[in-house]
């Protein structure tokens, strides 16, 4: 196989995670979004909320791991966020997936990939915070524009949405205080279960 | 407005595109794009594809310019390639529909993305010149994964795939070779109406 027609072959593979749904609704809530739209979503936001990353993180690197942390998932499949049975099993259906889809690729350019995603998921170098802090605010947008929907379906409690995001505050003291804002917003109004007290924050 | 509160509003105004569909179907062929999914697809495209860009081409201005080149179609709608009524009073909706879209963030990134924008619909630059690349080999890919079904549907003559196209082979021979074998697949298969003698090309 010719070098071009690997990379059209892995182009038109992900063209599946347009089909692969997460839990988050869109703004309006009148669906829920896929992994391509959420993709695209955390790419555009790497741009802007740029001044609220870590100074060091290399803006180009960070939009290619949020375009293609997914990827997986046209095997894996979502795991919703708070599914913790799922959670036990995803990262070895995650490197079963990651395995067959780069493997799509020329050699290099699927050792490249593999490499951001490995990096993404390792949530230690300076852009991997960043792409974790988008992965994880954008859902919490679109909740809160949506009206809660995601988390009432869910029956989502702060603790968990605390667990889930609290690495956050390391990465950006100020996204952490806007999501807080938001959080508390949701409690007041019935969407999040309150099960912590305001001392085990 | 605080400067957040901006970058958010306008984060949540652009999940719009996620309901602005296209003409393109996606590969299997169950449902047409939308313009989230396809500025996602023209980006992980322009990583990959980058050895049959112009040399000179900044991948990040590149990846950039194809996530937002669609935003103005929240306002404007999605113009179809072939629609010669709607290509004429293109420009006028999607220069108002910049003006309020990108006049939602500060104003220093308001400027950045609406000179992206202009930059893009110039299609001077090398960058502009990529991205245009990319936003005509994607839809004619998924075109062929899906079978012709879009080209079958809107009647496509092959001297309107020419026309649209004529300015890749500047840019990438490579690239313009792979999309003339596959529009002749799909005159042979009578999914493209052949209207065109060898030595018009």
């Amino acid at each position: 196989m010719e070098r071009m027609d690997k990379q059209l072959a892995f182009l038109m593979e992900i063209d599946k995670v347009k089909n692969i749904f997460r839990q988050t609704w869109l703004a309006d809530g009148n669906r829920k979004e896929n992994d391509a739209e959420h993709s695209w979503h955390l790419a555009v936001a790497a741009v802007l909320l740029k001044e609220y990353a870590p100074q060091e993180a290399d803006l180009l690197k960070v939009i290619l791991m949020v375009l293609i942390h997914d990827l997986v998932e046209i095997d894996a499949g979502d795991t919703y966020a708070y599914d913790a049975k799922g959670a036990e099993t995803k990262r070895v259906r995650e490197e079963k997936a990651a395995d067959r889809i780069f493997g799509i690729l020329p050699e290099d350019q699927g050792r490249y990939f593999r490499e951001l995603w490995e990096e993404f998921e390792s949530y230690e170098s300076a852009e991997a915070k960043y792409a974790h802090l988008l992965d994880n605010f954008q859902p919490l947008l679109l909740n809160h524009e949506s009206g809660g929907l995601s988390w009432r379906e869910h029956d989502v409690k702060k603790s968990q949405i605390y667990k889930r995001n609290e690495r956050i505050k390391e990465t950006s003291a100020q996204v952490w205080e806007r999501m807080r804002e938001i959080i508390d917003e949701h409690i007041r109004l019935g969407d999040v279960k309150e099960d912590m007290s305001d001392c085990m924050e």
